[in-house]
């Protein structure tokens, strides 16, 4: 299996991608939205960018130090808005990202 | 150019495409976000599935069909939603998303 | 936890998403590229869609059925192609896709 | 209209979209798909990353310069592998890639 090397940053971006998925819908269904919409934005892009990481990781893209260089800048990015939430999911998130944040540091390093 | 039968509803789902974008980013810029949970929700449903649908006749792909009917769905469902609000953008939105759910329907009839 | 009735099915389709993109990598690999062309565009499409499901699901989306009922067809479609190679890694991506396909036929039902 | 500063920049994004998703679907149908297993993955590459930045200006992303650099760089690329191959699609395509590659590159800046 090619993507052995990669299998722990997967896993990372695949936590991610589900934690800011989660958010994502719990904060649309929040009372107080408007005080959730940094943090939904963020939530989008974050899932997104994970969703292009684990593409790029499993595809053995040639550009996957410089997506997983992105990945680790946008992970930082919302994990920093969400752990300014109370919110049981937006604090889950914000450890989801930062973890991501960091295994993806790692990997583009 | 193998496309070229599906130019005009490529050309629906681009302008769907950036109606939604557009109406999610402000969306989330207004001072009654909670009112607008449900057409940010939509918008991001319905941009995804444009992109999707692009791509899908832009590749010739096999499924095209079924993924026309899908975003002739969607986009119908995202319109109902943005026609409701009086903004601006929710209006553009909802005739980008009906215009789009009628050049779906052809294409996958 | 919301998503929690999704989970088996989010699983199977994660596990199709990480077989469809290694054999997708491999078959692009291999000596006789032309006899892999429908396995490579099938891996890309089943992929796609995969991912879309799995965003449905996390994200509550309104048209969950629906999209798992399409991800299940292009699912069936893939294994089918895939079966047909002797390779490993398309025997593996047939079998998680036929796995993928009934979850999420389950899920649409 | 908030995403009119990117109009130029969204619009390269999408004629390289238009044209890596046609050149993807013409390599597979070549008779020497091994010569054009690199334009494939390419193709692929840098339809998808074309497809964030259309996302990411039409939404006004945080991370729009992170984001075009990113798709400058890997449109670049992708040129510099389609110019190899004489096929009127490969050559279109490689023209769109460096024509988004500056749009990228401006936007960035």
């Amino acid at each position: 299996m090619i993507t052995q090397q990669y299998e722990a940053c997967i896993q990372a971006c695949l936590e991610c991608l589900a934690a800011c998925n989660s958010c994502y819908d719990a904060c649309l269904k929040e009372d107080d939205v408007k005080m959730m919409a940094g943090c939904i934005r963020m939530d989008r892009e974050c899932a997104d960018i994970c969703s292009l990481a684990v593409k790029a990781m499993q595809t053995n893209s040639p550009f996957v130090n410089q997506i997983c260089q992105l990945c680790a800048e946008i992970c930082e990015a919302c994990g920093n808005e969400c752990k300014q939430h109370d919110h049981d999911h937006c604090q889950k998130c914000a450890e989801a990202c930062f973890r991501c944040a960091n295994a993806c540091r790692g990997m583009a390093a």
